[in-house]
């Protein structure tokens, strides 16, 4: 039987490659994928008629790729992803994250109406509200406490993929990452944050590694893994359910730090910097991912192995860069 | 102790109208007024220095007058509203009602930023899952369920209010009203639409009552009740919390046409009307409204009375136009 066609945008991103390349691997041949702009990484891996560059908010745009490509999967990756700059930019991340959305499922809705639909949101809905609840067991009915304009963005995508399925019937099923992590993952980020620091102190251009706040404890999995749960939801998530994505393990930042530090060879000083010591309003932030796990998929990367891959790639873009 | 100073956008609509007049009736002598045009109403009961005709998107307009206000409250009831129509639009609806909230909540955390906000959402938010819970007690922790676009846009109002209050510490209170009903309410709702019929048959203008499904359910509230909650919600209302709006009880809609035919002395005919009769996705949708009757509300007008000033209202207004 061959495998279903699978549109993915956004990806040229950080979870977007990684799923082209797992999806190529796993013996998808017909993989389309949108980018922004034009895509080096994305044009060594895919055909040339099978990228589509453009803008998602791009209506016509995309109802002529949706109704040339009829995918029976469609997982929708694109958005925009910054927590902290989302405060200055509250109504650019609103509107350009509400119409990608909109946009992506009213296409699918009249060029590709049998497709299953991924919606991707984000774990950041639960926010402040889980620390008065069980913050080691975030279950998919937690309430919502989005608190950055990028949460309340996220929500509205979920909310407007759960109004397509309930209106229209479209075969949706929504998603709420935790914290992804892995190769090419954007600096800001705690790990590739750390990790490039490590890279810069063993090729001597830093004295110390500056962290912020230690002991917030959140659950990661690696972005390799995390894309295998994307197919398994495309293959056995319960239409119109929502499903939790994390390992279900609480990890403190300070065991990524100190691993790291052992993965290095060099000398690690760690010099606590004011500038990153905002107070951690969550101190723990773990997912009840049961639901998931009950669809057969489970993380399969140690941490270890994860921490290793972000250090050499930050090693290489240094060399790179050097 | 003199009344707080109130800014109510919206204010020539169906509740805010009601709400104008009822804190001008309670003694509230600083009444502020946002309308999107002229409006002979509201000139007609403000002073011209106390209405600011105006897009609510647009934040120079917005910020200048709350700057000028600095109201220690705001009802910020301004929104479009159509539910139906919202399929066709969803994009406009969604943006206009994201902006107008974005706007107004950045204008009070800048220029007022000690006052009480009420963010209106809508028991719409709730939707179909209900159904699968106890539709006879939607208490404000019920799964959301948005089945149109409206009350998409409803939940991201709500989002963005909850999100300026974790993020800001502004002071907001959250409500979720279920049906409101009273005089001049739009034709497209069920009580002036069945009323503007018996008027128009008692004027010999048409022959029978056309009417959809009277099965379904719902938790009436008059709108004078409604607005007195609102004031209620401003001075008792928790900080950050939500609350239903709604009588507890349920009535079927079999029961206002009922209600309605024995107040008119004409023989009302009714004849189903396939075109109205849509299968009600929701059979039963009554508020569990607890939280808010503990804060020391009821509603107090009984149905028949409310029924009573529909009618009376659009028996005038045939007058008026004939």
């Amino acid at each position: 039987m061959s495998k279903p066609s699978v549109l993915v945008t956004g990806a040229d991103g950080f979870v977007g490659s990684h799923l082209v390349e797992y999806l190529q691997s796993a013996g998808y041949t017909d993989i389309f994928a949108t980018t922004y702009a034009e895509s080096e990484w994305l044009s060594a891996h895919l055909p040339a008629d099978h990228i589509f560059a453009g803008d998602l908010t791009d209506s016509d745009h995309v109802f002529a790729m949706v109704q040339k490509i009829k995918p029976d999967w469609v997982i929708h990756l694109a958005s925009l992803s910054f927590v902290g700059d989302s405060f200055s930019k509250t109504q650019f991340v609103m509107d350009t994250n509400t119409h990608i959305q909109y946009v992506m499922l009213e296409a699918v809705r009249q060029h590709a109406p049998g497709a299953r639909f991924l919606s991707i949101g984000s774990a950041t809905c639960y926010g402040p509200a889980a620390v008065d609840l069980d913050p080691e067991h975030i279950s998919e009915d937690y309430p919502f406490a989005p608190n950055n304009p990028y949460a309340v963005s996220k929500l509205t995508q979920e909310h407007l993929a759960q109004m397509y399925h309930l209106t229209y019937d479209l075969d949706v099923v929504r998603v709420r990452p935790f914290n992804q992590i892995g190769p090419r993952q954007a600096e800001d980020f705690v790990v590739p944050a750390f990790a490039k620091q490590i890279a810069a102190i063993e090729a001597g251009q830093q004295d110390a590694l500056r962290v912020g706040n230690l002991e917030a404890v959140r659950d990661f999995t690696d972005v390799r893994d995390a894309v295998r749960a994307y197919e398994r939801l495309m293959l056995e998530g319960v239409r119109g359910e929502v499903y939790n994505l994390g390992s279900g393990q609480g990890v403190k930042i300070q065991t990524i730090l100190d691993t790291l530090r052992k993965l290095s060879e060099a000398d690690i000083l760690v010099q606590p910097d004011e500038s990153r010591m905002r107070p951690a309003d969550i101190p723990i932030f773990v997912a009840d991912a049961r639901k998931l796990h009950a669809l057969g998929w489970q993380p399969s990367i140690p941490l270890e192995e994860t921490l290793r891959d972000v250090l050499a790639f930050e090693r290489q873009k240094m060399e790179k860069e050097a």
